[in-house]
């Protein structure tokens, strides 16, 4: 890690919600967004947490994430739901599923929602957490475009497919797994091109497919 | 693979189902056992096999397995169905769950359904594949005793967690995953024994916790 500035969790939460306020998302979205970013921060996962908030900047100002969403259940079965997240922040999207899936497995012994339109994801962690803490074994993934290279290859074939599971304990915090299938994630290598670092070999190739430790030319993440 | 007598499918299906025939399995029942055992066979997966049933018949004769067993649901919910399979052929109480979990899934848009005091699984994908085939994506696990070295140790910590995913294609056969967690399954181990051959290097701890080539001494398969 780089040397940087300790800032209090309390402190980053209220300067995040009040970035994405002043950008015009609603308030309680803000503060959503904020939660699942601080908690990845304060679990040491600065990956996909609040490094991110330029990257979202960029995605607000080209409207392709929608600050007054409508967020929509566009089809309902007894144990199921599909979402319409209307491009909402990921970190909204994807709290109103967790709660959806939570909803139906309660009723039906097994829930399952599916959300489509939405934005970055995020920690998947969090949400599957959500419904561990309401006692209920939780399984998340995310599709994606495909960004990572398949074993002997040296072209980006398949996705990272992030997947996250949560199981309730006794008492305390559930047991959550919380990982992608490349040898990092990708949000590591973001962290790594903005700290000013070096990746380690066998992370990543270039775009012309060949290693590489410099993370800004790090474009084909390996797999496991 | 050591050499060999070769045998149609069909004869040894034949040959299969008299057996646990004339051991007094149901002949419904005994089909249903040689149907699976028998596709695995035919996938190339021999440890999933009609290798299989010198000790199916040790279990039948040591009452493990029930041979008349009443399966019944236990509990059931809108979305899902906990399964008490009275020892049955875990063929047959795959079988039923599978079903199960596809009318759930049917009404409810997802099933589960959990199976106890059953048997042996046998090849997981089989029972994927059934779901599959009726265009539903499925996924089935299995659980077992501590069966698998963790890494860095030299004790069985863990299990080989068999997982299957299976989804359906546009026509033919669904595409189906059929994994453990394991280097290799634990049945390859117990086929390289019955076929006398020494298996490589990297697959397996003996009971004092070293590496060895005798499929014999190993009882402690490594994890991928």
């Amino acid at each position: 890690m780089a040397e940087g500035v300790t800032v209090a969790a309390e402190q980053l939460a209220a300067l995040t919600e009040a970035i994405f306020a002043a950008k015009g998302m609603a308030r309680e979205h803000a503060k959503t967004v904020d939660e699942v970013l601080i908690w990845a921060d304060l679990r040491g996962a600065p990956s996909h947490a609040v490094q991110r908030i330029p990257r979202y900047i960029e995605i607000i100002e080209a409207r392709e994430m929608n600050l007054r969403p409508a967020i929509t259940i566009a089809k309902e079965l007894r144990g199921a739901v599909l979402i319409d997240a209307d491009r909402a922040p990921g970190q909204v999207s994807m709290s109103f599923a967790a709660a959806e899936a939570a909803r139906k497995a309660k009723e039906s012994g097994i829930g399952l929602a599916l959300v489509r339109r939405t934005t970055h994801t995020a920690a998947l962690g969090f949400y599957t957490r959500l419904a561990a803490l309401e006692g209920m074994a939780a399984l998340a993934g995310s599709a994606s475009w495909p960004n990572m290279i398949y074993h002997g290859t040296r072209e980006a074939g398949v996705a990272t497919n992030p997947l996250s599971i949560a199981v309730p304990r006794g008492r305390g915090e559930p047991m959550i797994l919380d990982m992608a299938t490349g040898v990092v994630a990708l949000g590591k290598i973001v962290h790594a091109a903005r700290s000013g670092q070096r990746i380690p070999e066998g992370w990543a190739l270039d775009q012309g497919g060949n290693p590489t430790t410099d993370p800004k030319a790090a474009v084909l993440p390996l797999p496991l």
